[in-house]
């Protein structure tokens, strides 16, 4: 292997920056030529590919987003668009590429490496932390640690008024960084949609509280609870909690921006290396992670097809902490 | 003047603690006998006043929130409640009192005033920085930072994607922490209710900025804009932008609460001192404030009848700097 | 077991109090009571024990430093000291104790257990993660992230001067700190006690980052490294580098304080329950600790006795990704 | 006026790039076409000359730093070097300059305008606010805030082992970051240039706060204090309080660096817009500031030959509240 390339793909998350520069230094140490394709799969059918020295990706290591941008494309799910993405790879002399994205992006890199045979290694970049194969996922840990800064700041005012507050993050099929924030924000309830809450357990929880004489709760709300948004549940309690001060907020897209944390800048820096290893020692068709702090690759059909579950020891602490 | 009381009521704001220290130390340092009240009015009618020492406002200076909470009072707005709230005081020997909120708590205060004679000072403790009679309100500076801190956050996600983003802030009646956020997070466009600006004008901005190569663009709205909240503003738009990738986030409520900002407790402290100075000083029925870095007392009803007009240099900078 | 106790001894961490609370709480919950002990070895000397409600601990799982207070004991170290220490438990009828602390703290409490049979389980709390029997201690993380946040602002004066900057940060014997924020933080070269790194090596880096026109370097120096302190070593290598702008910060102590980390506070929070349930389970003179991310139990003699190398795989990828 | 430049000298500050950005785009917005100039006055004698576009200060709005860098220029303390860099600004057609800096920056650009009459507006571009002629400078309010979070920090650590600590800040001649960050952080102490403590002053008020019960306190010294640094300080106070646990910290670099605060992207963009239409409208050889709010210009000569006192109502504050 004498050149390889790298995108990222899908929404972005904290710690994209610090894997690009990861790939890009890893590969020009083990003697690669390293390319950058721009907005993804987009990208790549439309020929935005670059090369990518030392320099290119300096300081940026602490920085959100991703300097190589992201995009949907449609193009790319067509044959001919995919075939044009191959043909634009092989024009500059490439010869696998590392893909870094979560779900999405792994569908389109496990066909495209179906179709053409062109080694992918896929890196897990989502902040939902739902991916089959690792541990964590790229800009998992700032997301929880934005939300719980914001929790920290909603618990505020919450103890100041006596107030019961509703908190939306996201995760529209994982519970993680509701369960996570939850724990770290000292929440009095997580809903997620990995387990079943009723509106009931929430009132009776909210009672329960107050007749501990708590001031204030928090409950975390996961964005694809089945109870509905942070909204919803909130507007169905009021109704049998009159005399509750109740409030909503939904954290919204801040979850996804920011400077990256330490964890999610080795542990970017870390799979990036990885990967370009991965593809000289000849992994294909495969997604790096973590699993027991140790470097591991998973076919990738098995990473979007297998589904993580949740901690159930986290589960229960929230329970035991929350009296 | 032997004994004075505080209190906070109203919406919390990030820096009351900064001004309760400051208003019991001083008291304490110019040889006064200081209580606080909880719960605001609500609780001087119930009687829940508590002599404080230096020491119960230790480690308080950096925290978001109020010790002394607060409160809405529904019999606070009759007679009878007042007189006695008025007689509680009276009770602890209570001479003087310093009321730290915003306009709700203040036309308390003056009525409080006009019946009982009681003196009374304000001090402007509220996010909004809509007071008139003081440049800055405690707790505004921090929530500008918030804000800001979660504008930067979603300039990440917004560039990485060429995304036009909806950023709601707090500010029902004042643009002022839309326009400083605004500013200071390099947004495109600032929609306030001292200014009128049509969908149609901001259907222009974006189609310019894309003329102009711009990536992403940010529109923060300050949610009491007569064209709506943003997710109504951002549906209009969307009506006639359709290749436009077009997101929306309301900040909510985490900008009430965090750790306050030094300008906001240096300001709070410097109010706590000048209105203990006011008591003693035989000011009455006023709010302190400082104009052009002034310690100034305002009237009661001059503050809660007169409103700030938005500086209209930052209105002119906005549009200079979003080419 | 009906009884137990909690107590924070040695330099304090943050998330010290994050364990506090699920101690406390999940004692309460395993229907235990629970005493606080203030001061370490020497409140339990001197008798300074209390029984904690779930109230006691609310609001504090987003506050460094520790509740409990912490200090040195020169009297625990005598046999009477220790005896007396003992006693004072018997009398509240405590059947176990929680040591949240470091190496010094778990050489005590193994004293302890061996003289008196009491049942004891350390929890790790220092931010150095240099325990032998936990993959992180309760800390770390925190610590790691304030470095790299300091080194994020050192690195904007680095840039815009084309300046060399040696930043020491925690570690006596142990480069965990150094390498994670260094990697983090992009740093050029990474000093810590485990590994040697002459001032020639320091001075051919500077040259080759020089010559492959990096404006600016950054190096990270654990406090413990064989070549001295970062001033000590700034000095050496500016007489070989006399057209280098070279300048020295030493991190200190901010990097003990602060809201602990998401990371952190979760971790604290499942090695708190688990000391508790350890302790009902019958486990004695032992550590809690995760490793692979599941909770462990290992000897106190062993934590204290062995040491914890450090990641190899992280002094690799330091070497890669600075070129 | 057709062309200005701006370039950015001395010390870096957090807000020199939000200021950039303003003069630059101000520059385009009122018809002007602007010139950046990298390394100061340095960049000026080697021709380091660029024209900037709207889209060079894309996204810099909230970064630390300097995008045009800063240098010290030994060859502009000579006639030829300064009529060198003259030179080089007619060759592109400039007739008016920018100066992003402080004392230093200041005293060049008045030699600068005095012997070739080329406009200069300076504009306060420093952490330390000592220029006479504004009110603040650039990058103050971040240092403040800066220093404020390290404080916040090691009070966490203070009042957790009762201890007494020495924070050194930044400030040469000026105590401005001292007494903010002193009152802002609850210091019991402060101990500034312009005012006179003794070694005796500092043992007294620990001695008080001792028999008052305070656990723990915070001297915050300004490094220019006369009494020496925090290190020698401490070591003196020691000798006659043998019993107190003293720890001292040296913030150092941090406080140069990091996102500006709102204040200071306001502050910037202000005085960016009031350097071009300065320049426009015939100003030169002149300071742009605020004062009560307002801007103003100040004569080049005034501002670095008179010094801004300080505060004295701050002075009085810290004493107020310190009991």
């Amino acid at each position: 292997m004498k050149k390889i390339a790298v995108f990222t793909s899908g929404g972005d998350s904290p710690g994209m920056n610090a894997c690009i520069r990861s790939v890009v230094r890893s590969a020009i140490s083990l003697d690669l030529e390293v390319f950058g394709i721009k907005y993804g799969y987009d990208g790549m059918i439309r020929g935005e590919i670059k090369k990518m020295e030392s320099q290119s990706v300096s300081n940026i290591v602490q920085t959100g987003g991703t300097i190589l941008k992201s995009a949907r494309s449609e193009e790319f799910r067509t044959k001919e668009g995919r075939k044009k993405a191959y043909e634009n790879l092989k024009k500059h002399g490439i010869e696998g590429i590392v893909a870094i994205g979560g779900d999405g992006t792994f569908t389109g890199a496990n066909l495209f490496y179906d179709e053409f045979g062109i080694p992918v290694v896929g890196a897990p970049g989502t902040i939902d932390n739902d991916l089959y194969g690792s541990d964590y996922t790229i800009g998992f840990d700032t997301a929880v640690n934005t939300a719980l800064d914001a929790i920290d700041k909603i618990r505020d005012t919450a103890a100041s008024h006596d107030r019961v507050f509703f908190v939306e993050v996201m995760g529209r099929h994982s519970g993680y960084i509701a369960i996570q924030s939850g724990i770290g924000g000292g929440a009095e309830m997580v809903m997620v949609p990995e387990t079943s809450t009723t509106i009931d357990d929430v009132i009776s929880k909210l009672r329960e509280g107050r007749d501990n004489k708590k001031g204030s709760s928090i409950i975390v709300v996961a964005e694809g609870d089945a109870q509905g948004s942070a909204h919803e549940i909130a507007a169905r309690v009021k109704i049998h909690t009159p005399n509750m001060d109740i409030k909503v907020t939904n954290l919204g897209h801040i979850q996804r921006g920011g400077a990256p944390t330490a964890f999610d800048r080795i542990l970017a820096s870390r799979l990036g290396l990885a990967a370009v290893e991965g593809l000289i020692n000849g992994q294909k068709g495969v997604m790096v992670g973590v699993i027991d702090n140790k470097i591991t690759y998973t076919n990738l059909k098995l990473s979007i097809s297998k589904s993580k579950p949740l901690n159930q020891e986290l589960v229960r602490l929230t329970k035991i902490l929350s009296i």
